[in-house]
């Protein structure tokens, strides 16, 4: 069993207003320091798998087909023991 | 200047629908040893702050004050020299 925590960000030329708003906000609460707000998603994955290398793989497979759109998005991720 | 990683989780009590949407269409796409999935969101922040625990601080108030619901997310931040 591993845990997989994915990580899928936009890649940096990408436009990404949710940040841009989230900014605004802070900004707004009187956080005058923020100079940049990048906003991603967050994913807890458990797989009942053995082989670590397998678990890996098929964490590759899934970001590929579903989680991370490739055109406009970078993923990364780790694996832990679970 | 920091750049501030937010990992911000529903408390593992809560329902995550969105959660269970991911895990179904993974299955759905034949990862069969999917066990359970967890929505989150990740944010970067770059704040222009000399000091690391001022910024720490600040990003522990923005935390606190906009980014996660304490009624039902959990929080945690890393802090990196940018």
């Amino acid at each position: 069993m591993y845990l997989a925590k994915v990580y899928v960000t936009l890649k940096p030329t990408v436009n990404d207003p949710q940040g841009l708003t989230i900014k605004g906000a802070l900004q707004t609460l009187g956080f005058s320091s923020v100079e940049a707000v990048r906003a991603g998603k967050y994913l807890e994955i458990r797989v009942n798998e053995s082989n670590l290398d397998t678990a890996k793989d098929q964490i590759q497979e899934m970001c590929r087909k579903l989680l991370a759109n490739p055109v406009i998005e970078n993923y990364r991720f780790e694996m832990e023991k679970a």
